[in-house]
Order: C-alpha cells, then structure tokens, then sequence
C-alpha cells in the first residue's frame, strides 16, 4: 500500500502533456490556453475620453477662461478631430479620441450649453488630464496579457477578443471514457430488484468533468463478465485518452478489472493507497497508436469514486492540460475529529464562511463511505493526514472543492 | 440617482418566476431544480455489505466459533441469499445484499480459506453489524432529498439517478439577448483603425451568463443609429426574455438606448445609481406575447459593463429560476483603501487564502473603469458601501465572485 502523496506523485509522473490546437474564439471558454497573449496595440489605443462633455486644453482653464466656443464634436468612433484654437472646445462622447491638444474633458453635468458656447460652471475641479483615460495607460503594445496555462474564462475571453484573437492555442480535450461495472446496477429510467441499485456514478463524474472543463466524455457499462470486460477494455483503450472506471477492483471474486486491464497491456503503475474512502485505487498506463492512455480504476462506491476523482483524476486533467494554479486551499475545522486507523482521511465537509471571512469547515456525522446522499449537503472534501489521529476545533486542514 | 440597495429591490420586484420545463438527467446538468426529490425507497434498499469477505452470524462468534463451513457466494446483483445454519457462513461481494440471518462481514484480509472452510485470523475485531452498511441508514423511503430551487451539480444529480429521476422538473432556460452599441465597435477578427477598437463585451457577457448557468444565449451589436437602434430592440423584446444591452445608456449625443426602449414601450424602472462603476445604469420592464421581458442597459465601458452583470443581472437570472443561497461573502480587505465620492464602489480584487483559511482581498491599484486588463487578475469585486469613505485594512467588506 503506498502513500496518498506517493500516488498522486506516481500519476503526475506518468502524465503526458495533452497536444495543443486551435480554436475560435466562441468555443474557447473554460479551455487551457497554451500561448502567451501580447497586445496587439497600446491599450486604450488612444487618449480616451471618459465622459460625454467638452474636451479643450487645460492651459486655458489655468489662464482663467470659463466659457469655450464649440468648434466641432467628437464620437466614438469616428477618427481623431483637431484643436486648432486653445481657447475653443470639442464637444466628445464617452469613447471617442481625445481631440489633438486637448487635456482635459468637463463632464456635461458641469457644463451650460447655450449658443454654441459652453459655459463651466463655477467651482468644478479639474487638472490637466483629468476625464483623459491615457493611450498606453492599461497596458503597452507588445505586453504579456496572458500567460499559457490560463483558464480562458470570460474576463481571459475579453481580453482575447480585445487584441483581436479570433483563435486561441488551447490544450486538446482528452477523450475521455467513463465505464461503470456490476451486475447490481440497473439504468436510471429502469426499476431495480430489491437487490439491485441504480447507476449513478456515470452521471455524477461526467457531471464533474464537464464542470471542470473536460466535456469530451462518454459512458459505458460493463457486466461483470471477465471476457466482455477484456474486449470492451481493449477498444476503450485504443479509442481513449483516459478511461475513468467505476468499481470492480477490490477484491471480490468477480473484480475482474485488474486482470483484464493487465492481459490487454495496460501497465499497472499502483494499487492500494492508504485512504479512506477509496483504498483500492488502482492507476495504470497504456501506449496505442502512438499516444499515451491512462487508466483510472476507482473503487464503485459513490463517495469513494467521487472523491477519488477530485483528488486524482481532475487535477492529473489539469496538469496535462498545463493547467496553472492551486487545486485545494487551507480551511479550519469548525469540530473535533478523531480518526485512528493508519489511513489518510478524505472526510465531506459542509463549508461555511462566518462574518470575518474566515472559512470553517464542518465534518459530515461519519457513515459509511457509501452514504453519497449526505455528500450532497457537502461542498467538497478535507484531507486529514495519515501521521495523525485527533484533530482539533480550530485546526487547520487542506480543503478541495467538489466542482459544480 | 437611486443606490444600490434600492436598484437592487427595484429589480427583485419586477422579476417574475420563470415557468419550469421537464428535461432529461443527460441535459440537467447546471439547471435549477423546481420540484422537490423524494428517495423511492431506502438507501441502501437492503443490507449492504461494505467488504469483501463473508457474511455470517455475530452470535456464534460470540459462542467461540472461529472457522466456518461456506455454505454459497452471495455477489452484487444477485437476489439475497439465506443463511439456513447459524454455523455456516456465506462469501460475499462489497455491494451485495446480506444473506438473511447474517449481520456480520469479515473482510477476506481477515481469512484463511482452505477447502471450503473460512478460517478468522487472531485478534480481528468484530461486532454485530460490522461491515453491513444498513437499509435505511442513508434515508428512508419517502425522504426529502432535495429542495426545490437547488443548482443540479455531480452531486445532486448522482442522487436524481440513483432514485430513478430519468426527467426532472427545472425552471426553463431565459432567452437572452446581449446587444453591443457604438459605431467605434469593429469585430474580433477585423483590424481597428487607429479610433476603433474591437468588440469585447458580448464574448465576455456570453461567458459569464454560460458560467452561471444561462446558455441561451445570442449576441447582435447596434451601430449608433437612432431608426436601427428602435427597430432592433423593438424585435429583439417580442424573442427574447432578458436583453442585456451594453453601451449607448449614458448622455452622449448618440446614446438612443433610452428613448428608444420608451418609444417601443419598454417601461423604464430606473436609471442613474450611486455606484462608480456603472452609474448610468438603465433597467427597464416589457410586455410581449404574455410574456414579461428586462431590459438591462449596461454601460458599455467594458468594466462597469462586467461587474453590473455579476451584480445585478446574474443575481437577477437566479431569482427569476428559483435558486436559493447566497451570492456574496464577506472577506478582509488586505490594504487602505480611500473613496471620496459620494457613490458605492464596486472595487476589483485579487483574493487570496492566507495559512488560517482566511480569505483576503487585495484591491487593484485603482485605474479607470476602463482598465479591463487588470480585472483578468482579479477574482471578482467588493462593493464598498456608499456611507463610508475610508477603509482600514481588515475591514471586513462584501465580495461578490466573477463567475468562472
């Protein structure tokens, strides 16, 4: 049995990063962008006015002139206007270009317009630059907007779009494989024996791939027939970047995963962690037709599968995608919690934030790792380590969300 | 000028409830729930064994018995089996229904078997009930699972699945449309002259309404003409149920927006609040085809356009589908922070969690509302009350996320 550390170490080193390719922009959100993103052109492009009023030079608000001549008027979007006078004005629109020679913008509410002149009202504060958004303020021509390793999501898409990039370098979707096994799982629209259970797990890890970015995914079942199991496998393997598999790797006598897994070459990198849910955790690798396959077989228990997945196989997606960034946080135990036997523990908590912004966490009353109903009142799951068995109110854990 | 509070409350009660529609599991994924979920019987529906091992009776290792003849194999998806001698034992399979009778599982780490005999270690700790996972102890047949107004996360549709939900009740998807005004506006893949620049809004309103939930949506851009301006809304509030308009609303010479939303009927709710960004603000309300229509005229500089979105349109898109629970939370400012006018703040902010779970955010060096650069660094905003002009570090403010 290895550490929770030494698997997740032994898949990160598995992993290969995924291919890179383009897309347009409108099918870009939620990916991994795999490019720097530069400026096209100093942002704002021009000295921007950031009000509607006139635009004139400030020298001339400093020598003492109050009422200005409207010389001509300024739109967003249309080109560039000239301040030929220092003593007249342009009238400007929020957005448009700073007339040449012009410093300063009064806003329209500090402004009486009549015949053609404008008259500031007394009072109003005003400096040279001020209601100038200046050419080159936001960022420079040339300038690192973004880095790769980003998730493109809508603040990421507005810059892209800003500098003009209709396509985006992106990391490649995984095709990804989602298999259930057991013969005691009916289909969802079907109405089990008393001793069988519907399929849940299926929907619930695609529900959470989608979440975090990765949509290319389909669902299989498989009986728990050892023939069926090796052929479906051998296709899943060949077809698939990653195979997600549900159940049938402990040690019953219709497990016939590992076997089969083993007989069509895919290489076992572990089995057994020392965790709580999800101890028979098994991980392996495959080459077919050139490219790497990872298989994930996590234990058929609703819980123990969906933290499996959030604590293996989500942040293994992110790092070949060449994802940036953390994927847990620090959070404080709202109770005490004892836990002896020598196994990490991922406990589902109940997340709260009290008024100061501190954020606690609340352990579900201990059931059984196949109570996946009270895992919907949680919003992710705590880490409690191996070395210790008492942990305290107060104490500090490392949180991971479940993804929504 | 009315505040924040008050646009807020003027648009909460405008809002009516969307009508709800029935979908399919496969495409509930994000929606919000409209109809409470009940357990169709009890979970787990039978006496669940949690190992792999067998399955007997606690009272005769009470009376000594160590080793136990193997009278049959129950497996996961069979029909229960009985256990006829209280001496015996049955093999089991994790997820199999317990032979009657039997209320005990030994794992088979714990076993010696050898010619049909199973043979218990030394010293393996057993009690009645020990790996059985009982009917009933997750929830009863007939229990509330989950409320109407959830969002339909993994979680909460792995337990629609496991109950035989095959259809759901959720409330329908808003169509909305996200319209863009101002001739300075050029494509995402078109090259702006020097007083153009490119369109950035739509993408970046697109994205945030899909990452909250909302994909119906489609995007169209308004040139600053008064007639186009008139006859595109006009079209656009008979199809849609939200129009999100950005740009156009302020006091420029070729802001339409507003008198033509009043001369195709769209009742104005308010405009103008005391928020900085976004002070122009237009909300406005419609009857058409029997169907109530919002009208959110966003300004259109690209900053106070995302974050009147995160605080009111989104919020209000919840409303309207029935979602409970919170959208903000409160947080630590990291630094002093001064704001002289007499307007609530709507400050950008890099968060970050410090060692305790505390959350801290970081406001950006204050720019212009222009600077949509910046904001792809932060993680969404706080909103500094009007009331107040000075903030201390460790004020405890409110954060509201950008949706991601």
């Amino acid at each position: 049995m290895i550490t929770v550390q030494e698997a997740e170490n032994r898949i990160a080193q598995s992993l290969e990063s995924l291919p890179s390719e383009t897309v347009s922009i409108d099918g870009a959100l939620g990916r991994v962008l795999r490019e720097p993103l530069r400026a096209d052109r100093d942002a704002p492009p021009f000295n921007r006015s950031t009000f509607d009023g006139i635009a004139l030079d400030y020298t001339a608000i400093e020598r003492g002139q109050a009422a200005f001549p409207i010389a001509g008027t300024a739109f967003a979007g249309s080109p560039q206007l000239e301040l030929t006078d220092s003593g007249s004005c342009v009238e400007i629109m929020t957005g448009a270009p700073l007339p040449d020679a012009a410093n300063c913008v009064v806003k329209i509410e500090d402004l009486e317009i009549e015949s053609g002149i404008a008259q500031i009202n007394e009072d109003v504060p005003l400096s040279a630059g001020y209601g100038v958004h200046p050419q080159g303020s936001d960022c420079k021509s040339g300038q690192e907007l973004l880095q790769p390793g980003s998730r493109l999501t809508a603040k990421e898409l507005s810059i892209a779009a800003s500098i003009g990039k209709a396509e985006l370098v992106v990391a490649s979707q995984p095709r990804i494989s989602i298999v259930t096994t057991g013969d005691e799982l009916v289909g969802v629209d079907e109405t089990p024996l008393p001793h069988q259970i519907r399929r849940s797990n299926d929907l619930a890890l695609q529900a959470a791939l989608v979440a975090g970015g990765y949509d290319r995914c389909e669902r299989f079942h498989l009986r728990d027939d050892r023939a069926e199991t090796e052929s479906t496998a051998r296709s899943l393997v060949d077809e698939s970047d990653v195979i997600i598999l549900a159940g049938g790797v402990s040690k019953g006598k219709r497990d016939f995963l590992p076997e089969a897994l083993e007989a069509i070459g895919v290489q076992k990198e572990f089995q057994w962690v020392a965790q709580r849910p999800g101890k028979p955790l098994w991980f392996g690798t495959a080459n077919s037709n050139g490219r790497r396959r990872y298989v994930f077989a996590l234990p058929g228990n609703p819980v123990s599968c969906f933290t499996c997945l959030h604590r293996y196989v989500l942040p293994g997606l992110d790092r070949m995608s060449g994802l940036t960034g953390a994927d847990s946080e620090p959070i404080r135990l709202q109770s005490d919690f004892q836990f002896k036997p020598p196994l990490a523990l991922f406990l589902p908590v109940r997340t709260s934030i009290d008024r100061n912004g501190q954020r606690w966490a609340e352990p579900l009353p201990f059931n059984t790792s196949g109570d996946y109903i009270s895992v919907a009142s949680t919003q992710g799951f705590v880490e409690l380590p191996q070395e210790q068995e008492t942990f305290a109110s107060g104490d500090v854990v490392t949180f991971r969300p479940w993804l929504t």
